[in-house]
Order: C-alpha cells, then structure tokens, then sequence
C-alpha cells in the first residue's frame, strides 16, 4: 500500500475479529517502530506486546472498553525519559521520540491489514501495576493490534487545510 | 511506494538540491499531516511553511546550520497547547498529536522523493520572534523539504528488537 494512501485510508479500529495476528506481520511492525529516527538517535523505548488474556483482562484496570481488550494483541508503547534527549532548554522530547515510533507501527500495520487505535486515557498506574513496568519509565500510548471487524471510509472530520497551514510567517 | 519501503528507506537528509518542491507535492505532504490521528481529535496543531529566503536567512538565529536553510522549503510544526486535550491525570498530549501529524508528512515526502530531517535542536524563542508566533503556541519540531542532495542506504543504527520489546510484562 503506498504511503500516502495509508495516511488516507487508516482509521481508529474499535471492533476486531476474534483471529490472531500472525507472527511475522507482528515482527514487521515491531520492525517498523524500531526503524524509527529519535533525538540523538537515543530510541529511548520499550514496546509491550500482550496477547495472555489473562493479561489483557488486568490491563482492564487501566483501560475499561471491551474492544480494547477483544483484540488479540495490545502494544504498550513505553518511553525512558532518563535516556531520552533533552533541549538546552530543558525540554523534553520523549513523547516526541515514542510518538513517531507509534507512527510507524501504526502505519505498517494498517498496510498488513491491521487495525489500531492510538489510546491516551489510560490509567498509567494502573498499568504499570499491571505490567510490572519501572518507576522511572512512562507509559506514551497503547493500542490494540488486530484484524478490523469494521469497515469505514477515508477520514473527513479533520480541519481544512488553510486553517491549519499559514505560510511564511504566522 | 509502500509503507514499509518507506520505513525502511527513509533517512534524515543533511544536504538538499538547489530546486523548488512543487507546488502539489507541498501540498500533499501538507494533506497527510492535516490528515493524522490527535488525541480526541482536537488537531491542536499549525503548520508554517518558510519559502522566501529572507525569512529563511532570518530563521538562523534560531538553527545555525548552513543546510537547513539551504533546503527549499522549511516547515515549522506548531502545537496548541491550550486547544489540545489533557488526561485526566494532567498529562499533556500536544507532543504526541503534533509528532503524529509530522511524521505522516515526513513519511508521505519521502514517498514523493522529498528529503526532510526532524530538528528539535532550535531556539524556540528566536523562531517565534522571527515568525511572529504567539506565546500561548509552542514549536515541537521543523524540517527542511526539498529534493536530496545525497544518497544514503537504508537505516542500521537501531537497537536490535529484543532489546526494545518485551513479552506480556516488563
């Protein structure tokens, strides 16, 4: 699938088929966030991959939807903000580095025929409960991995482009 | 190009050719940005186009490098912070919706030849000053655009995977 009809056509899966993910097409997207650029090229990262149900019904603690756990796999994406790049400034761009990491998974999923939803609100405690995850690492996002069991069309509630581009200056 | 080529191939270019980006492929990449996923889908973000050499010798104050501003095109990527959604538990998601949206548009460049590179190495104080940006919008990355000027070979320097997964638990 070319990139640009990927960026097109992906939507925010809610609903999976009861099938799992194969393993390769999971190494692939693994693959695909691995490959990603970072600050520094610090890949300051840890990606979780849950299939146990008895994991994925813990993991409800932090995320209570049944679709989130209906899928075959989650990905926790994790960030090590004590290994990440920090500006002069003192700014941080973990969540940047994870960001576009995610991105990429996402994207070459979907290529695979994959479904995903980028997941924020998620008790991050809880989670790291769960997980067994360190103190001083963070949680970025989460998101199911597997087959859709919708179908929707391209995306059409976004912000037109002038409204999001000005040229030259603000 | 497929999205996992893309991926694969995709580099962060130092060094661009001496010719403008069509007006369609800047839009285009401009298009997969406007397109991306954001928490709650709040699209907390504005994309400035730098073209005019003026502007762009400007920009220097806040990237010295002589190949950023050689590049035809430079885009700043804006965040909203106010306008964009927070957890629960106060943790903002703005980094995250504005890292999405540019590595659409830096996925879906490469895919039209373009080069790009993520620059979170700039004075954030200069940039705004120089495009007049208001203080309540934050700068969370540029990029110069433009056809490459130098070849390089696919990625090598990841992490392997099995040091940036894990299986069901930390």
């Amino acid at each position: 699938m070319e990139v640009f009809e990927a960026i097109k056509t992906r939507r925010s899966i809610r609903s999976y088929k009861n099938i799992p993910v194969e393993k390769e097409k999971l190494l692939k997207v693994l693959e695909a966030a691995r490959l990603a650029p970072s600050a520094v090229n610090f890949q300051p990262w840890t990606f979780i991959v849950v299939t146990d149900p008895v994991v994925k019904q813990k993991l409800k603690a932090s995320y209570q939807s049944d679709w989130f756990t209906s899928a075959p796999v989650i990905i926790i994406a994790c960030a090590h903000p004590n290994k990440a790049w920090k500006k002069f400034d003192g700014e941080e761009y973990w969540k940047v580095d994870v960001a576009i990491a995610m991105q990429n998974l996402i994207l070459a999923a979907w290529e695979e025929g994959l479904g995903t939803c980028w997941i924020g609100a998620f008790k991050e405690d809880e989670a790291k409960r769960v997980l067994g995850i360190p103190s001083d690492v963070r949680i970025v996002a989460m998101t199911p991995l597997g087959y859709p069991a919708e179908e929707k069309g391209p995306v059409t509630n976004r912000k037109p482009l002038d409204e999001i581009v000005r040229y030259e200056h603000w």
